[in-house]
């Protein structure tokens, strides 16, 4: 039996139960998007990593070593955001083939670093490593919480609104521009610097895990459609989205309008915005939005409601209930 | 100008000063085994991580999963070993080619936990994701510390006796009965195993730094030659070794008398052994080596001594001095 048959989550399952009688105490392991770590009696830690590929995540030759040293950073960053934590410190591995300049790497840990210097975050120790092909790097980020403060996907209720902090499908355009080299005009260009540098929102995660009305919250990193069954299979609900409150920006409408692409597909299912998902208890949305709108000067966007049933997603388009397929939605009534 | 001219070291020197302005209080980044990072009053957090590629580190058909699984999570548990630690919890991050089977990966798995179980260490996250050709695996480890307890590299001092703590070579002879497959015996296996299933020193670790008596300490990665040089630099001394106290298997000397191999080079140029080497205080070592064999059954082995001078070894045999170039030893008077 090959991987592909069974998928990541699959093989995740596989072995999952073997090690759920070596978890102790307080700890959170493997399923959200960091592990929880009682530190003291003030902090929790928080724990996570991910591994970018060269030719699977990124392609040698498209995106600057900057821009690779930067988002190597960003995606993990994001994960501390998702649960509400600060970072404290970074650990890089990287396997580099032979031939690869010392001034290419000088240029990614200058991405990297121009990162680190943003969320104060030290890079405190990795491992370098020769590699025969291609690049492979690691980044694992420690961050820390309030103790029992960090925001599990397990957390959304019934009843919830569910909001996003940004733009969707920008990062799914840029990488469209990408791939059919589209002309890189000053729209195509902001979709691309979406996809490169993505921006962990830290301080909306912090912000946000401050507020006891905010219930679930996990970063947006495959997309809604695949991110929100996360919230709903941990939390045992339905959720209901209403596409046409999807927040695309003019630059992924033009993109959309100029190449017959469809905008609100992008949004749906493309992934790597890193914006954060959140359920906020319905009572308290409007005070929520508008201390967010106060603090980062923009919006915290409502784009459905939690509901009881079956870890599905049900979506409606300005009130029509429709299905998502592989190929996009279809069966607007 | 190519990685291969400044080395691993020297890419790690060009950007280690950009983060050392963010590394905070008592931290301790860059340039030991683990990082350190205070968690209480009672306890610091250590961190590692080691990246293992295939055809750098390993060879996909020689090695048994079950046995590359475990070696993964060895390495970095050795490097907690070396600083005292206790390991807490795993991450796991593997980059797999799509033709690699579900079985082959539920054995890497099965290694993997049977280590985990052995040390109480839970895997408590990671990433799997899919890689073009090559194997890639990184393991992050957290462990903890009594506070302020962490041995480092830069502790020993002018008079201390160097020990280690199991024998030298056997890797690197285990090493050399796969390239020049040599015939498995059942010494050649020995020694085999000896490579692919190192055994992490964390219950001698964890003893040898609750003394005070114990100064600098460090795993056994690269050969002595190599690791001893990172102590002497970080704590500005020299070393004498004798290399007639090397502690060396008989597997390792018959597998050199029977290929015309040299022992002893093989003991001080090999790596992956993860055997501890320790600098003691010379008035304690017999107290220390006592209770060293009563609690583990073996010997903490005298290998030499820390002198005054320059970060470098002086090798002796038999009190007379030779060196130690890329050939091997030569020039013994």
């Amino acid at each position: 039996m090959k991987l592909a048959e069974i998928g990541e989550f699959g093989f995740i399952e596989r072995f999952k139960p073997w090690f759920g009688g070596l978890v102790q105490g307080e700890q959170m392991g493997i399923g959200d998007d960091c592990a929880i770590i009682p530190s003291n009696e003030m902090e929790d830690w928080l724990v996570t990593t991910d591994m970018l590929m060269e030719d699977i995540h990124f392609l040698y030759g498209t995106i600057l070593p900057e821009q690779l040293g930067f988002k190597s950073l960003a995606v993990s960053l994001s994960d501390i955001a998702a649960m509400g934590g600060t970072p404290v410190g970074s650990f890089l591995s990287i396997a580099i083939p032979m031939d690869v300049e010392v001034e290419y790497l000088d240029r990614f840990m200058q991405g990297y670093h121009r990162l680190s210097e943003k969320y104060n975050t030290p890079l405190l120790g990795g491992d370098t490593t020769r590699s025969l092909k291609h690049l492979a790097i690691n980044v694992c980020v420690i961050g820390k919480c309030p103790k029992g403060k960090a925001r599990k996907r397990n957390m959304a209720q019934v009843g919830d609104i569910i909001c996003v902090t940004g733009n969707l499908g920008d990062s799914a355009g840029g990488l469209q521009v990408l791939i059919d080299k589209f002309p890189l005009t000053e729209e195509n260009n902001y979709l691309l610097l979406k996809h490169y540098l993505p921006e962990p929102q830290l301080k909306e995660g912090a912000f946000l895990a401050n507020r006891d009305e905010v219930h679930a919250m996990m970063d947006i990193s495959d997309g809604i459609a695949s991110d929100l069954r996360h919230i709903l299979k941990a939390s045992g609900v339905a959720a209901q989205i209403q596409l046409e409150q999807l927040p695309v920006s003019k630059q992924l409408i033009a993109l959309a309008n100029n190449h017959k692409l469809n905008a609100t597909e992008l949004a749906v299912g493309g992934g790597e915005d890193y914006e954060l998902l959140i359920t906020v208890a319905k009572e308290n949305i409007e005070t929520i939005q508008e201390q967010f709108l106060a603090e980062f000067g923009k919006p915290l966007i409502q784009i459905g409601t939690i509901t009881i049933g079956t870890p599905e997603i049900i979506w409606y388009k300005n009130d029509n209930q429709g299905q998502l397929s592989k190929k996009g939605f279809n069966h607007f009534q």
